[in-house]
């Protein structure tokens, strides 16, 4: 580098048209990625039941699963069918909708549960055992031996049914490898169609999902599916490390409802993937319906939208400090890499408060169609800022303040006001030393 | 692998003690790492100020950077004295209350901004400037250039006042990767107290974020800060992975309160971090003064803590399905990778509910004091689940089913309906036939 700091100037977007076309598409260096060709299993009704504020009716349970089909995931896991006599009723009757999403349903790994699983007319069973020492020793008792036993008996009975069959250990990432890539091998060789990962206790983080997935990919022969608890708040960033990896499949909820504080929720997945995928996540799902799934829950289970949540949180597209502002009306990329649009939602620019900038002022006056200078859109905001610094304000607050000062400006008999205003320096405080001195 | 699928036994417990202490601790090829020695940059009075609802007064501000003191973040950052007068004030009676923490304040990149910081009593100040191509020509419009020159002139300007200085780019994430490393070097080499990268509209991913990260580590001589925004759901991932990579310092703020849907959150964080670096982390920050920081922010803008909140979540510590509910019973560390008592909670196992399980009720049986054989206490769920498929339940409604049931197994005359029915084969249903056969 020079010592005049001098840099040579580039043509940015032309260089980057030519070599990538989304830089925060897949990483060409991730040659097994399904970035681009990922599904979604969503377990609202599965995962999701075991969220404690969660009591579904059967025609809850049914206008959700027409929800998430409009939405367009491809598959709906239900609540084990053995969990209670209604939960098999209605697995039955959510199989009879004739959905296009197929339908799964959530076992432990024994014959018994497998038994009533495959009569309830699911095209899929996802069965689970637990693999880490931790379960092995205070869950089920049971060795590996008499783990990778049950399961061959478990799939092949499900398989010589026609349908579908998941194998995945539970707690994967506390479990040995060596036992996880034996069992896993195992299944895969008798013909799974996924083998499934769950991070069940939400410990994971994004580079361990990378390694464990990439070695996994090397021994089974078919698609890999994840879930992954949010605990400790990595859940969308595991998914999406995940599929870089090679793992095909995700588990989500709606608002990521589940055991504790959940896991993958839906939304935040599609914000995420949108960024690397656009194409594809916009031609496949119904993303303009993601406000109304998350309501549809959280009306059900009785919880406010997190005023944090990706794409639907109250303020997510909502800029506010003086210097985001301007850029965003100047050009919203600036300062956002969604947009509001794909999600049939809004952006708003907060301008009602001290941070507020001019051309936010300016945006508003405009809006109100009224005609002020640059200098006397200067002076208003200073107007703005010193009242925001005394209280909160509302939209009603800014607009008195512009529109008493439009009219001030334009009232007074004959006195040429504004174009005064427009040659006078403003002192500190932003008002014209003439108009201070009237005051006086 | 053999054919008979014969597993080899391994003494896990043992083999992992000896060669790792903690597996989840920072991954031993990360030579860099600073998962075990990082440092926390408050920001809630910074980009907290800048989420749509915050307005604070000075008596607020003031509370809340003492409460974050006592929770023991090592920087409090300050919105810029000169976004109003009232900053300004505000700004020079936080650095009066001599806390511990040090006060950092953050400005544009311009003498103008950096002679007012400097003459607020702050410890150390921020520095920031947009170097994408989107902000470079739709906020400030100038080229990198200009950009390195008035970096040198701050930078300069504030080491001159002896007092730390930081210079961050800002949208560092679509920033041309030669420009960045070119004005970071530049600044390392005069002197900087920390370079930032700022991920300013959420779109990193962690991968993403670990290589830009160590490859600025081979490029400057100073600590590296990083902030991350919460669009695309990966700011605490993508803080975890920077700090694996070699980053010290994150920029968090309570429940992340910032523009949009905010930055990492410091409860999430410690969430992560308590799992890789526990000792570290329990040693440093108030972990059980976690709660009161996020109400009293919470109760500030107004806003409640939301149901999936790590640690302060409502449910993050409760446990529902009876398969889950188990294995806890019998040792917590099964479904917990947090332990509540680390942050002054509670952990909770939902029994009231159609996917309850004996081992929950026995549990609760337990704690009513009442002294129930196990068949007994698996006929009682039996009842407790087949309510539970017809309506939502509370607590005290299973106690009522309990009481009820044993009283009823108790009371009947002299009839010893105990022995009868530990004895008696339980139908479908859970009931004993004889009981059935009798209200027929």
């Amino acid at each position: 580098m020079s010592n005049n700091f001098e840099f040579e100037k580039v043509h940015e977007s032309e260089a980057l048209a030519k070599h990538q076309v989304n830089p925060y598409g897949p990483n060409p260096s991730d040659f097994l990625s399904n970035v681009n060709n990922f599904q979604l299993i969503d377990s609202t009704l599965r995962e999701g039941e075991q969220f404690a504020n969660s009591f579904f009716s059967t025609e809850k349970k049914i206008e959700i699963a027409k929800a998430l089909d409009d939405f367009g995931v491809d598959y709906i896991e239900l609540t084990s069918p053995v969990a209670s006599e209604q939960s098999r009723k209605d697995c039955e009757a959510i199989c009879k909708l004739g959905l296009k999403a197929k339908i799964l349903t959530h076992i432990r790994c024994h014959m018994d549960d497998a038994k009533v699983a495959v009569e309830t007319g699911v095209d899929g069973v996802d069965v689970v055992i637990g693999t880490s020492k931790f379960l092995r020793q205070y869950s089920h008792g049971k060795d590996m031996n008499y783990i990778a036993k049950s399961a061959i008996e478990v799939i092949e009975f499900v398989k010589s049914k026609g349908i579908e069959i998941r194998f995945s250990s539970e707690d994967s990432f506390r479990s040995d490898l060596v036992d996880l890539l034996n069992i896993y091998k195992t299944v895969s060789k008798i013909g799974v169609n996924r083998v499934g990962i769950a991070d069940t206790v939400g410990c994971a983080n994004p580079r361990q999902v990378y390694e464990l997935v990439r070695t996994l990919k090397s021994v089974v022969n078919c698609d890999i599916e994840c879930h992954f608890h949010n605990d400790t708040g990595c859940a969308i960033a595991n998914a999406y490390t995940a599929l870089e990896a090679g793992a095909r499949l995700i588990d989500v909820c709606v608002l990521g409802i589940g055991e504790r504080n959940g896991i993958v929720p839906i939304g935040g997945l599609m914000a995420r993937m949108i960024v690397a995928a656009p194409e594809y996540v916009k031609s496949k799902y119904k993303l303009h319906k993601i406000r109304d799934l998350e309501v549809l829950v959280a009306d059900a289970v009785q919880v406010n939208i997190p005023f944090n949540n990706p794409i639907t949180g109250f303020c997510a597209f909502t800029h506010k400090a003086g210097i985001h502002a301007k850029a965003i009306l100047a050009n919203p990329s600036t300062y956002e890499i969604l947009d509001p649009h794909d999600f049939g939602l809004k952006r708003y620019i907060h301008f009602a408060n001290r941070l507020t900038g001019w051309n936010a002022i300016k945006s508003r006056v405009d809006q109100l169609n009224l005609n002020l200078t640059d200098p006397q859109i200067k002076e208003v905001t200073a107007k703005i800022k010193k009242m925001g610094d005394i209280r909160p304000l509302n939209i009603d607050d800014v607009d008195s303040i512009i529109k008493d000062f439009h009219i001030e400006i334009n009232t007074p008999a004959l006195t040429p006001r504004k174009t005064k205003a427009d040659e006078e320096p403003l002192d500190l405080a932003g008002e014209p030393a003439a108009k201070k001195a009237k005051k006086e």
